[in-house]
């Protein structure tokens, strides 16, 4: 791969490239509700009206709407919302932590974490994602990813795809763009890393949004590893298998 | 001990609690002043010196005479003033980098990474150090230290001992200050954590400032925790040997 002896750190997005957010949020959404007595809803709809109302709540940050809030109150808020839009009330203080935190608990894909610590061993390896330090570090530790930095919206500031998301996490690493790759799933993301002068790392994830996933399913432009797992990137990177 | 139940976190001084900075920094300047033929230095001397600099330099910030600024860039400053001082010139600037970068690669008090795994198992732990991001995590990787996350002053961006670098970075993590204890070799870092509610672990580290080391030799406070090692902080907070 062209540069890639310059690459000093890959960072990673989070949601969708290194754990399984759908699976993991309708699994435990279903065993609250059949816990909780909570009947007739959806909870794999519940889970992706969650998820899409991701990008407007952030949105809200990127366009100074609002001051930076991070992700944690924002799924706080998103939930609320549909709470109410499936008319479940009476919830506590207790069960909406509960379910909060459903993004801290998040599973890993099969291959992440061996990828990752195939990659541990030559690089600085760190997520890149708009979680904040709070989710992606229990994250990490509930799911045995072996992180040396947590970066990312917090760190920066700035929401992805913002140009100061991997700017700010390139410079908090004492690194040039170009010594920083970014691992994602999704193109747009690669795209806007790519721009301020990272590498680019293209894993898919054809699942993603479930059996009917439509988007990302495969790389629109050549990037500079594309592949289907992490240890597919170590492959790309020359590191040893154990 | 009195409040264990709630500590979550364990965040650590690090520049002299963790690592042992004087003996790596007197060996490496050493090793570079004899591949160099830079004689008649006493590199002891240097080191305490450069050291000598480093709350003076962050004072600058702390009193808003300065905007934020890295470690890295303030040990770089007093370097260079310190080469000034011992008339040591035509350093290239991958010789001045290389200097700079001690402080990336200094070695753990041999106690150090046993205890960190040991509480790593039952608790959330990081740095809560003056120093960058870039330093600290480089610095895990060299010394392997098994950081769950990295904070401190970049993240906080305040410097010890001022308030907001310990409430900021309980803040980072979702937790109250009582859910957070700071391990430190320093009173007067643990008088500023508990100041803002941090629970406490004093390690002495009596010889930090060489054989002739004065202060700090003993706890000052009642401390919750007040041992000789990392190994005795997790004992004390109750986490299995292996």
């Amino acid at each position: 791969m062209a540069g890639r002896d310059d690459v000093k750190a890959l960072v990673f997005d989070v949601f969708g490239t290194v754990v399984d957010w759908r699976t993991s949020c309708i699994r435990e959404l279903t065993s609250f509700g059949n816990a909780r007595g909570i009947k007739n809803v959806n909870w794999a709809d519940f889970a992706d009206e969650w998820r899409g109302l991701y990008q407007p709540s952030m949105e809200e940050v990127r366009t100074k709407r609002r001051e930076f809030t991070i992700l944690d109150t924002l799924h706080r808020e998103s939930l609320v919302t549909l709470l109410r839009r499936y008319d479940i009330s009476l919830l506590s203080e207790h069960e909406i932590e509960h379910l909060v935190t459903i993004w801290h608990r998040l599973t890993p894909w099969p291959d992440a974490v061996e990828g990752l610590y195939r990659l541990k061993r030559n690089f600085i390896i760190g997520p890149l994602s708009n979680g904040n330090i709070g989710l992606l570090t229990r994250m990490a530790k509930h799911g045995g990813l072996p992180w040396d930095v947590i970066l990312g919206a917090e760190v920066a500031q700035h929401y992805k795809p913002e140009p100061e998301a991997y700017s700010r996490t390139a410079q908090a690493l004492n690194l040039e763009p170009h010594e920083c790759m970014l691992v994602a799933a999704h193109n747009d993301d690669l795209q806007a890393a790519a721009n301020v002068g990272f590498r680019t790392g293209f894993v898919v994830r054809p699942t993603e949004h479930g059996p009917n996933s439509t988007k990302d399913q495969s790389a629109t432009r050549a990037w500079d590893i594309v592949t289907d797992s992490f240890n597919g990137v170590a492959d790309a990177m020359g590191c040893a298998r154990y």
